[in-house]
């Protein structure tokens, strides 16, 4: 593609390299950022650099943070005793919105996958270890909360292993037939395990 | 939708506000920007600063350009028997795409709509008068490549009777079926006008 200016190229450019983005879309927001005031990009761009240079990351459960300990860890009214691993911040905001589960966090930043040069030092399993393991620990059960994937049941796998010297319950979200899906539809994966992991019909 | 930092939710709500982005992919690009170097975050940043800054707008023919004249308009191996009247810089980038078109352009910063406040005024149509009335000019042909909308067509219509008098070729690019496209799922406006809009064959 052409562009008519240098300076149209080179943000078209740094925009596509966002996921998601190809050219086409980057020229439309480029194009749409020269229709708007001066100052709204100005704190677009702020507000990217601000969040790049100032974002810290929980000291215990590795969140995206404002501060060394993050807002769910530092609140009181969160539920101590269950802690739920999650792979990414994502994955923490998606069952955060559900506003189904009130305990703790704790993020891996991956999960295990040989194939992608991922080994469990890469992740944060050691210090998920030492938050069950702490003196003052009042963790009664791990919910795992991993991708239906190789790789997630790998990294359940391990993370079980290492959790069963320990007296801690270990759960693990319900996998099955999403609510408001057909049955035609559904893979033959998942429509398999549903009815081996059948439960006793609560309505 | 709850954020766990400050600086999370004010990066999504700025990027939420470009065009076809929600919430959702604003924050898949903020967590990609948090994994990525510190300076990617930063050129993607001052890419978009410099192009709302700095960027000019041809005198000439309004396109986007780095100097006081565009690259286009500079470009003494351009045809300038010919203009090609736009709406906006998007479509002056789609035509250059095509590499069909060789003359000049003119960027009239869209069309003509009273329901919308626009105005002929309010468009560049007086530059393009006196760019075809100019003691040098050159141009023999204008050529109206405008949406097939009411509002194009309105605009198409106020242009022809402006540059009438003037012994001015206008010429408008072609309405029909598009390449690729099957009949049965062209829309009957389309297809009627194709069909009253018939050529000889050139097969």
């Amino acid at each position: 593609m052409e562009y008519p200016s240098k300076l149209i190229e080179d943000a078209v450019n740094e925009i596509a390299k966002l996921p998601g983005i190809g050219k086409k879309s980057a020229l439309r927001m480029a194009l749409h950022l020269l229709k708007q005031e001066e100052d709204r990009t100005q704190s677009l761009a702020d507000s990217l650099v601000n969040l790049r240079t100032k974002t810290q990351y929980c000291q215990s459960c590795h969140n995206i943070a404002d501060a060394p300990i993050c807002s769910i860890c530092q609140n009181r009214q969160r539920d101590r005793s269950i802690i739920c691993v999650v792979e990414t911040a994502t994955d923490l905001i998606a069952i955060e919105n559900t506003s189904q589960y009130r305990g703790l966090y704790h993020v891996l930043g991956g999960v295990i996958s040989p194939l992608d040069g991922v080994s469990p030092s890469d992740l944060t399993i050691d210090g998920l270890l030492q938050r069950v393991n702490a003196d003052d620990s009042e963790v009664k059960e791990v919910l795992l909360a991993l991708s239906a994937t190789m790789e997630g049941d790998t990294t359940a796998f391990f993370i079980t292993k290492k959790l069963k010297p320990l007296d801690i319950k270990i759960t693990s979200i319900a996998r099955g037939v999403p609510i408001g899906s057909e049955l035609e539809y559904t893979d033959e994966i998942t429509l398999g395990r549903s009815i081996v992991g059948r439960k006793a019909y609560e309505g």
